[in-house]
């Protein structure tokens, strides 16, 4: 269902979506209840912060004989990536740039490196905000924010996804 | 390249292509060289070890909308798994079950779960894991054991997969 509404009319549509929205994921389909009004995608990728970035960029090209990109610096984000491609999906491999890098601490943490978090892509990343936050899933900002790759993005709290990190991107 | 040959000729053409193996797989198609005997794949599965299979399902289920599967045990792995379907891949939910689950240590390291392994497709084990030892990365175990799903499966060493648990599953 798009919706495509002036404000108040809008608001009320999502307010009573809102109240239905429990039963519509559990019971999608189901007679009179409506549908979302956003839906969860495919996996977009997993993020790996490597502390040798020509290493696991050699691991994957030269020795698992995988597709990898160039390697390309975000400053605005703190971080070089490389991806991977599997076909299906990518690896990204991320490596701190700059002093105030989100990934510092968690190569302190790992120094080996480690799965930093996962990016599943939604439709409508401004409903599905809206939605986790009346469910109490926490998101690590209010508002989706531009992500690496130019796409509004939003991090869910790992203690309410089983530990793990999960961004949701609007693909 | 698909090799139906007796033990010695087999074994020429194995060394053969191990000595060229690196050049292969970084210059793949150039004229004279011959293709790698395996080829990776697409990600097959992204592991997620939870303290509470119940609640993490719920997430991707009930809130997330996410297609899952039913709880099944495996108890000769030590483990009760959840799929939860992505389109275009699957994470797996990991609970341990029994007394000697793998998974009971990395939950005590991890009290809110988090990503265990990912496992990526070949398409022949054998030769991944003697390519994979020749060029020293450690798998560990020294030939392929049937994994969870009934198929051959290696686990390369963390320390040689910037600091992640990569499981090759014959697709």
């Amino acid at each position: 269902m798009q919706l495509l509404l002036g404000g108040s009319c809008r608001q009320l549509v999502m307010a009573t979506a809102a109240s239905l929205c429990r039963r519509a994921h559990g019971q999608a389909g189901e007679a009179g209840v409506p549908k979302m009004l956003w839906k969860l995608g495919r996996l977009n990728h997993i993020a790996i912060a490597t502390p040798d970035l020509k290493k696991s960029t050699a691991l994957y090209r030269d020795v698992l004989g995988a597709e990898v990109s160039e390697p390309q610096a975000l400053p605005e984000h703190g971080v070089r990536t490389v991806f991977i491609n599997l076909g299906n999906t990518k690896l990204e491999l991320l490596h701190p740039l700059g002093n105030d890098s989100p990934i510092t601490n968690f190569l302190k943490k790992h120094p080996s490196g480690g799965m930093h978090h996962i990016c599943i892509e939604v439709d409508n990343i401004e409903e599905a905000v809206a939605d986790l936050q009346r469910r109490q899933v926490r998101c690590l900002t209010e508002r989706p924010r531009t992500g690496a790759h130019g796409k509004p993005v939003v991090f869910l709290h790992p203690k309410d996804c089983a530990g793990v990190l999960v961004e949701l991107e609007e693909a």
